[in-house]
């Protein structure tokens, strides 16, 4: 499989973007994380006035085999239904990237069950469902290789499109517990730290969901290269991520990273290349358990910190405001010199 | 003064929010602090499908006497360059208005230097700034009550235009000098820990800064009526803010509290009247020393924390999307039922 190539950004502009940032008309550092965030989008861009144009959020659903060992608070059936109701306009991602000006498209990458062709609806479906890998591996490493492949495909759509800025969500009933294991096998982490509730499991649901993922883990205790936990443990929803991250990056995308789903995705792409977390936003901190410790794994500070924990997409269509008004500062903000408007005393 | 009269939230309405939040497409609490906040949003308006129209801000300028005491960065000649500014489009505050659909008003509520008449400037001047509080009172009690008024009479504008929600911004060189001594008088806590960089003092200039508010503070030693403290230490921008929170309040719209200026305007509203509260979303926790102590009085957990100091209601602008977006997924989202999803197993 050919992954995309991702250049490390370029740091010969950062004096310009500086001086820039510090020439607007506001105390130096005044806009606080906005001005971190604005370098990091002039880096990305490669340009001091940045325009990020038609930004767009892709939401890739698949299901997942371990759904049938009981570690969810959801049925798998949820999975197809929350799609229709993403067709049909009313989850919450459709809201929000409705309310801020996102293109919102809705990639099956391997739901279980069949659903209807729709124009929304990108048919992407790599198999019906992954197995249960408490038994087996969840894919083949074609299956894997396959799922990544979508990804890469749907960010190349957009990119030939004109898009400039992208966050990924997603839908799948029961992939947190592929997201924990990913994590715990990737980072060395504990499961215990990687396990929370999921869509809302009480205390005992989610010590039946870490005993499962306990034998999980143990039966494939030999599979520590990337590829192969992604194939083992993840979802075709979560490898199309991952090669959504690599190809976003590849194509000088600023990445809106979403939560505890999308940021396991991201970890197998930070293990093929680091370069990809250069490129990424990291929107927000979710009150899922292993979250955090995750951000702690990319040095991340998120920007928004509201104990969201729903996934598709959610928090990143949230933080997409705010990456917008960091660019449109650096672009849109007059001078000292410009205004007329002193400086501080030296 | 007639001060507008606050009707306290009525609680009745709970019941049908919850259920109209829980009957949304995501697993119950998932959307965290979007769905407190959805709740306040729909007690403010007394709906369970919530429309904030003509989302509007309101900057107010003033200037300090203090200023000639040295204990900012800026001369005083930037407030009104600043407003200059914001007349020519190219603050903060105009970039993330323009950018997040709010209407933008500046009121000259008391700048010292004379400002062209410019349609999009409202003139309410109430003096040529107000006097240096080390010697003097700042105002008189007919000027804090004129600047009061100013607030209220701009507030009531709006409310008849359709406004629903409002957000308050303020321009005024030496006012977290202001800010500081209003905070430490009605809070009792040591000037201290209300006392901050402001525009950007070293820490040589905050002890500056500190020795002369000591000594204002120690020559008004017996004035502890809220008014009273307002007129001894405030500006007329923050006065005009105390009286926009109490008719925003009155108006039952939604206010959205930027930083440490503008949570000193509403502590003076608050111990005047403390329903006002109920009708606060606290935007961010300013960079600003003292803020998250101010926070604390009003037990307010704000929405953003993104190190922030620049005022001019930037904090507020940047937090309206989150505030936009709890109300349309009250609105918006469609139902279990009505999405055919399977709820969660019980």
């Amino acid at each position: 499989m050919q992954l995309p190539r991702i250049a490390p950004l370029d740091a010969s502009l950062r004096p310009a973007l500086q001086a820039a940032i510090d020439d607007k008309t506001k105390p130096p550092g005044s806009l606080g994380r906005l001005e971190s965030l604005a370098m990091q989008i002039g880096l990305i861009r490669g340009e001091t006035q940045p325009v990020l144009s038609r930004p767009a959020m892709i939401v890739f659903a698949g299901d997942h085999g371990v759904a049938d060992a009981g570690v969810s608070a959801f049925p798998a059936d949820v999975t197809a239904q929350m799609v229709l109701n993403f067709l049909g306009g009313g989850a919450a991602i459709n809201v929000f990237t409705r309310l801020h000006g996102m293109t919102l498209e809705v990639v099956d990458a391997g739901v279980r069950a069949p659903l209807p062709a729709a124009s929304a609806l990108v048919n992407c479906r790599v198999a019906n469902g992954t197995r249960n890998f408490v038994d087996e591996p969840a894919m083949t490493p074609a299956q894997a290789g396959a799922a990544i492949q979508v990804g890469m495909a749907r960010v190349l759509h957009h990119a030939q499109a004109g898009t400039h800025v992208i966050g990924f969500g997603e839908m799948g009933i029961a992939n947190t517990s592929a997201a924990a294991c990913l994590m715990s096998r990737l980072t060395g982490l504990p499961l215990a730290e990687c396990t929370g509730r999921g869509t809302g499991l009480d205390e005992a649901g989610v010590a039946r969901k870490r005993a499962v993922l306990e034998r999980a883990l143990a039966r494939h205790a030999g599979v520590t290269a990337p590829l192969d936990v992604l194939a083992t443990f993840g979802g075709f929803e979560i490898a199309a991520m991952t090669g959504a991250f690599l190809a976003a990056a590849a194509s000088r995308m600023v990445i809106l990273v979403d939560g505890f789903i999308a940021s396991a995705a991201l970890l197998v792409a930070a293990r093929i290349d680091p370069a990809v977390l250069q490129y990424c936003v990291f929107s927000h901190c979710s009150h899922e358990r292993g979250h955090r410790a995750l951000l702690d794994e990319f040095r991340a500070e998120p920007l928004l910190a509201l104990d969201l924990r729903l996934g598709e997409g959610t928090g990143a269509a949230l933080a997409w405001p705010l990456v917008a008004s960091a660019a449109a500062f650096l672009r849109e903000m007059a001078t000292f010199s410009g205004a007329g408007v002193s400086a501080a005393a030296p």
